[in-house]
């Protein structure tokens, strides 16, 4: 593949924006210039009012197969035998998964094939996961000697915790199904129509509100860790802005008139 | 249906006392009116030594739609644009939704047909959920331009996280089934049969020491938050407490001679 | 069963030290010698760099029973009623509770027959939780005036939170089919055989290197409980020391060379 094909591909289907991790040669490797331009273009994308859902596919045989190794490997010829490129990649890799989850659009993914340490990541860090049946999730860093710690920040926040453990202490494939009933995928469909389901149901999403989807994706995630009444105070705070929006008063007023809504989107 | 009927019924079984929301022809919406007489009927319970456990059911077809989206629009025509309305019912509902949650004795829902959006919530804020095949459950804010924020903070302490965002972000049916799945709903019984089942563990529950019950609600919701070594030092001191108590005394005796404990409740 | 029968037992099969319960008269009830002896068998494999997982099993028919009602029935005699007594073994078995999590090495339950109460809380500390066809776990607190508050902490942290409620609640027994559906069993096997496949994940997990492992074990519980941005800093400080451990530059090697890694295991 030529050096200059774009890392990320961008196409969008109406107010849907598809990335599509385009390095089937490296099974989609997270290198430093991956995580870059994938990030680039979550912020490029969350910038448009536009787009009001992403989905997130692969080219190829493989959502993703994690960091690409022989760059970390590369690294350890550094002068400080690696330090300074390890917490660069670390805080550039954990910078981009939280940009899934802080930005303003919902985010499905579209898993084909395998989703491995920080693919797997990528795939449980999205807000929605379709997988098909041939896809396999799994967090096998305890082969190579180091613990899928990072993946496990967003395993630990989509699984219940001993299936969690169990992934990461034993690092076997887990089937598309398995990975449903434990949480990890919201859809399992035949091989090769991850994507194709994906974006319909982004196409579901993106036909709402983008004023009340980017007030509900952010004021789910502020209230989930916190305890109770203040998890209901900021929940609070978000419905009562949510109403005031021009969207709610047209949805609700839409919804007793029984007509369609027309959305301002703001 | 007049005026002046009740919004909340309620009828007593033994030491179990069966509330129901009563305003079917409204599909048992929570409005302000309904949301003040739950949360009423709640203190008055709570305050009732000789009530061990509460079920919460409905009158009707539907447990409940939610939010009174007519009583919303109407004040829409306030002199601050309903602000003010909006802010003082989100605080009513939540404070209602967390008395269930806060009440000394377990709450069991009896979910027959939908439970909508803040009727969702109210499901998801009980104890235990007792769900008829014909139930279901769906927060759809999203159709009318309100995403369901308040009622993700209940489905977010209920269900996996990216069950929660499908249900929030699509706002489809979900069918009680799926609902028991995701950890929603505790058993799903033949249409028709959720408020009897709802009453046979209720029941079953109250029979049970009260002080226990109370202790051991209480207990567990302070310490699910809380990090691991302060959620042993809470719930060890409501175990030393609990000990302490006539009710342990004699239910401990009652099992090590043999017989059947004969509770004090105190 | 004569007093000095050692109260726990230790097999080790390489670098898996095997654990028994060793009281199948009492049911292996954690009486406050039990759970000293367990407590201090934990603390000594923690010690040994050798050992880099834990099989935690019982004699007899049942796992664990939990506590010891007839001693602590025995100190209600006390001077101060039992208080000094049920706040002292409260706080032992709360230790050896988090002794199992904060243990360096990943720890294996093998459940076969009943796992109640405390007996339960050890099985649901454990990381991970074989369970035999014929296992059952049950939190029957409220029969005897005691809610299961302690087991309740493990539970919260195990099993969806209706899930807990429901075991708590009722105190009925969960076969080991719906514990695996709830999150609180990872493999069920056919009777008889939960040690041995306990065993076997353990020796697969020994095979992996006791470095990784260790930062893995406790930089996952580390994390778990943090809001994202914190769980990332202190994720990605724990990959970034993996990273520079000889183990895993000898992991990575061998991945890349497609050769079998040899650990040095520091």
């Amino acid at each position: 593949m030529p050096e200059n094909t774009p890392l990320v591909l961008r196409q969008d289907a109406g107010a849907v924006a598809i990335l599509t991790l385009n390095r089937p040669d490296t099974r989609n490797s997270l290198s430093r210039a991956m995580i870059a331009a994938l990030h680039g273009a979550l912020e490029t994308v969350g910038a448009e009012p536009g787009i009001r859902c992403v989905v997130l596919a692969a080219e190829g045989r493989a959502f993703s197969a994690g960091h690409d190794l022989k760059e970390v490997t590369a690294h350890r010829s550094d002068a400080d035998g690696g330090a300074g490129f390890f917490a660069a990649i670390m805080a550039e890799c954990a910078a981009m998964m939280q940009a899934v989850t802080t930005l303003p659009q919902p985010v499905v993914a579209a898993v084909e094939g395998i989703a491995t340490a920080a693919g797997c990541q990528l795939a449980a860090s999205c807000d929605l996961v379709v997988a098909s049946e041939s896809a396999k999730f799994c967090t096998p860093g305890v082969d190579i000697g180091l613990f899928c710690s990072t993946p496990g920040v967003a395993l630990a926040r989509a699984v219940p915790r001993k299936a969690a453990m169990e992934m990461l202490l034993l690092g076997e494939m887990v089937p598309a199904g398995e990975a449903h009933r434990m949480g990890l995928v919201n859809r399992v469909v035949p091989a090769g129509q991850a994507l194709a389901e994906a974006e319909a149901l982004a196409q579901r999403i993106a036909a709402r509100s983008a004023v009340a989807l980017r007030m509900g994706k952010r004021g789910f995630n502020a209230q989930a860790g916190l305890p109770l009444d203040r998890a209901y105070e900021e929940a609070g705070r978000v419905m009562v802005e949510n109403l005031l929006a021009a969207d709610a008063e047209e949805g609700i007023g839409a919804f007793l008139g029984k007509r369609k809504p027309s959305w301002q989107h703001r």
